[in-house]
């Protein structure tokens, strides 16, 4: 690091060096701390091949040809973009708390987020206000029918705090959030892509004792990960499966048969020097069949309620198909027959065949038969996106580039044929993760834009201090050589995406006024004889209060509503405007209260009315030209002293 | 509502309708529930003059001009633009609650955001996490030395829970948040111009009993609102004053002797009609002079250690120009003279001349002897906007446009010259609040671009759903003609901003070691003879634990550590890493802890060890190639049974 600082090397230059400058090697693998970065022996100023901007332009007025449902890692919410214009369209939040929606304070959503919980988190989090307000939200993907996206759901894992959540793409809003028993920190997930998502699989990363109650601690042999088959209609978890290793990305093949995981950590170490020590990881596969069939047939140990089956070595259930160390992306290709694994730590791509599992299975293969190709690409490939033309397209994450390569080229190579199958290479700016095409990962991809999520912007933007934002770049693929046409900067993180085309996306423009969201908020209003759409009532039930209102812009249906310090207080509102776009919302100043209220929709919120005086609530979210003069009291009395 | 959609027409032509075509009484004012929205006896297609995209656009690699300063509205955080890209480059956390960079669980972070609570919302805070995890930040302004932006700080008000915060440049990060004692609900804010921004000028909207303590409730007589001035340098208020009406938005002049407030709601009244029944409401104007000579001369009451002196109608410090019932924006113009006020439910802005002011305060002049300009523009006129060249720009809400017009021009037309001020109209989408010019609201306007917030978006972008984004629109108003060039969807919500040369502005790469940011976590270290920069040190101080550790990419440099169930474990880390964008996290799984730790800095969390068994720690701010690999245990042995 010092050094580099000496020789006046800029962060931006060493990033934008290509392949033959650095090695593995210099990744200072098992070095411990003082590696700081990518350490390179000789460094080369980036010659990108970038277009002007342009070609991906949509004008004032007009509609993007795709919906692109964008990750944001640590910020924990689901972003709506815009392609090919790369704006962001909404925000859904998802893991985290936020301010403008209400989400973690609203009955609605505090209902969403706790009743997936298990009991020991439900417990674990009563001190702490009841929810997470954290989460680490990586791989967005939509439920699938006969091998292409059906418009139903988005789902999402979270990393931080083990859990999967459903977006629902009528509302586009999160209508089940689940905790998955007995694995830690859900990192891979896919749904099945055929016959339509059944199931969704998620890795459970992170190796621990099940159960982890604290008798087992620093006894890390004893430790397993665990991969989960979700039940998307049900938001339960169908079975688990053990594993060897740390599960890393998942995904499933085009024929409902298997799904299929990266793994690292083939020792079962807990140091970074330990899970790098062996020159092979692997590749899980499962037969969904026979693991269905070994639960149907009770050979199983239920944990937590859930059905556990053994797929470590040697179980019938599972597959380990060696790979170089540490393997990390894992792509089913559009001609449903080849599975691409990033090499990470190996410039290679392992390319792995589906038709030939079933053999593997019935052991007339041995695992590495399953391999037909294993082109070199780069340093450091991880992700791998496609189009409809048989080309790849895999991030090197350490050339900072995204190289384009033929797959049937790749196989012939790898059968002795003397042919090269990489086609073109980009530079990025700097440092790609995943990446993603239009369609590209259904059988309908149509191989028009590739986004690269790259995880550092360096001095591609305007400075903004210590924290800078990622650059998602956008790179057009519809010609025989990829290039850039946009930057976009973004912030933490835009750690995955997919690419929709718009007709399969149809969201309402209004709420159902039956919508299930709000049932509580019926059922309450039902018990105390009140209308939702059309009541103004505060009913009093010991010191209980629930206050009823609706909303028609520019008013609440209430000027005012009395209670008792100490009185807790549940305040229902109803937005009655029909009109798209037209949201309400309702803030109680200095209580630490708001919500959103979009139109057709019941929205509530519980607190105790603990500070007396007057206090006013408003609309906080525009809604008419008296938008400001639409709000009313909470006339709080004092406590009898 | 229901008439018109049977006549077939949408919310877009509605909204898209022109100035003739409706009236102030179509607004349904005091007409309570069932106005839904704008009611118009015509509807007329909107004929918008826009151009391609194009003129705007930010080649890849190359950077922007200027940096905007967004608010956001009920998101409660402020948002770094690139213009004229109209990119977001980054968000600062202010009053939410952010997963990603554990604003509102940091030690440093809670220490920001409870510091300037009054001891009562400290009280009341207890029960309900510690912090405010909502805010309603509405106007970001950036400090002024001599008449021009100084790069120093940017300021933003909280409507939901009367807080100012202050935003450091260096680093893009707040470093203060206070609560206004005595006021309601912070709505207006703005920075003193000349010679420096000495104080910062802050409305408190709401009308309340003071103290608000219950004693008073529903007698609307003995409510008050309150205007503040807040230090600029040690973010504590200097004085306030009482006012008649309520506080809406606020400017200064650029000769450091005035500041001005709008005024709604003479009336005093609570309800929407009550508060609309006047012909006329005001302009407040604050002598700053004799205000600080009646504080030094002990002449002011001292309320929650505020010196708050009286400014109703016919005190000395101040003077209450009418102007039509409830203007709304308030903005002085880079020529140092006028001073444009909005009409909103009147078609007209009233122009004041702060070089009357000394005479009205004289009482040489009558108040509306400062008025000498009131053209007639539109409907439903709302904020203005400036260029170098003696041209103003006016947002029309109900019209949905943006009207170019000539200050000279209006005050000759006021003088009774048959002259028309209107230069340009251009048709926005849909309903525009605030606006704003590049460097518009310094002497050093300079006429290049202006954006215009629009509160809705309608069907101007891809659908997702009842919740739509706003629309934030560029406009290039370079030439004669106003150009509409680019459409930005944004989230709750776009509501002020500022664009400043990025010239002003020169943020850090990195922390500087001895930012005073984590003085406390500097204190325990010392305290514990353990060095922050190099330390890997677990303390324990009765069932207090300290964890001292610090990362290197890719390393934590404690790959473990062992707590009791039951302890209380404050954990901090430090970045070492000194190379630009290498920021760290630390994300505590199934914990719900989680924080950014940029290059350089130190960041601390506090939580209580209750769940036993082994619990990862990794980083969740991508850093390295092995980035996914840093991470490390914490073993909570179980509590003795």
């Amino acid at each position: 690091m010092d050094d580099t600082k000496r020789e006046g090397l800029t962060r931006r230059e060493l990033f934008g060096t290509t392949a033959g400058a650095a090695t593995v090697s210099a990744l200072g693998v098992g070095a411990g701390l003082g590696a700081g970065g990518v350490a390179l022996t000789k460094a080369m100023a980036p010659t990108p091949a970038q277009a002007a901007e342009g070609d991906h332009l949509v004008d004032p007025g007009q509609l993007d040809e795709y919906y692109g449902f964008w990750s944001s890692g640590q910020t924990g919410e689901v972003r709506v973009l815009g392609i090919p214009s790369m704006r962001e369209l909404v925000r859904i939040p998802v893991f985290n708390r936020c301010s403008a929606t209400g989400w973690g304070q609203t009955n609605e959503s505090i209902k969403i987020l706790t009743e997936g919980l298990t009991p020991e988190t439900k417990e674990f989090l009563e001190t702490r206000g009841g929810v997470y307000t954290n989460g680490d939200a990586h791989h967005p993907h939509m439920s699938f029918t006969d091998g292409t996206y059906d418009g139903r759901y988005v789902f999402i894992n979270d990393k931080a705090n083990t859990r999967v959540a459903r977006i629902r793409m009528d509302v586009m809003k999160v209508d089940k959030i689940i905790e998955i028993p007995n694995a830690a920190d859900i990192h891979g997930l896919r749904p099945q892509k055929f016959p339509r998502t059944g199931y969704i699989f998620a890795n459970g990363e992170h190796r621990i004792p099940i159960p982890n109650d604290g008798m087992i601690l620093d006894d890390p042999e004893k430790y397993a990960s665990i991969f989960s088959a979700i039940d998307l209609d049900t938001m339960t978890v169908s079975w688990q499966v053990i594993v060897d290793g740390n599960l890393d990305n998942c995904d499933a093949d085009y024929q409902g048969k298997y799904a299929f995981s990266t793994c690292y950590n083939s020792e079962g170490g807990v140091t970074l020097a330990e899970m790098t020590a062996n020159e092979q990881d692997w590749v899980v596969v499962f037969d969904i069949a026979r693991i269905e069939a070994a639960v149907a047939a009770g050979d199983f140990t239920e944990i937590s309620g859930v059905p556990v089956v053994d797929g470590r070595a040697g179980s019938a259930l599972t597959r380990y198909i060696p790979i170089s160390t540490s393997p990390h992306g894992i792509n089913t290709a559009p001609d449903g027959q080849h599975v691409m694994i990033g090499g990470k730590l190996s410039p290679t791509v392992s390319v792995m065949d589906v038709t030939k599992l079933p053999d593997l299975f019935d052991d007339r293969i041995q695992p590495r038969d399953a391999i037909v190709a294993e082109p070199e690409l780069g340093l450091g490939p991880l992700h791998t996106a496609f189009d409809n033309k048989g080309f790849a397209y895999t991030t090197l994450f350490l050339d900072s580039q995204v190289a384009k390569w033929d797959i049937g080229k790749s196989i012939r190579q790898f059968q002795g044929e003397d042919v090269d199958p990489i086609v073109d290479k980009v530079d990025v700016q700097f440092q790609p993760g995943h990446n993603h095409t239009t369609m590209g990962e259904t059988k309908d991809a149509d191989g028009k834009w590739l986004v690269s999520l790259n995880k550092f912007s360096k001095d591609r933007f305007l400075n903004v201090g210590p924290l800078k934002p990622e650059n998602e770049q956008l790179i057009d693929i519809s010609g025989d050589k990829m290039t850039v046409v946009h930057d976009g900067p973004t912030f933490a993180e835009p750690h995955d995406c997919i690419i929709v085309r718009r007709d399969i996306v149809n969201p309402n423009q209004v709420w159902d006024r039956n919508d299930p969201t709000w049932e509580e908020a019926r059922m309450w209003a039902e018990r105390d004889g009140v209308s939702l759409d059309d009541g103004s009532e505060v009913i009093r039930d010991g010191n209980k209060v629930r206050v009823y209102m609706y909303s028609v812009a520019p008013t609440f249906s209430l000027e005012k509503f009395t209670v008792k310090q100490g009185d807790e207080v549940t305040v229902f509102v109803t937005n009655m405007d029909d009109i798209d776009d037209l949201t309400h919302g309702f803030c109680l100043a200095n209580y630490g209260v708001a919500m959103e209220v979009a139109p057709q929709a019941t929205a509530s919120v519980t607190f105790t009315a603990d500070r007396p005086g007057v206090h006013w609530f408003y609309c906080q979210w525009f809604c008419h030209a008296l938008h400001m003069e639409m709000r009313g009291r909470m006339l709080v009395e004092p406590r009898a002293t």
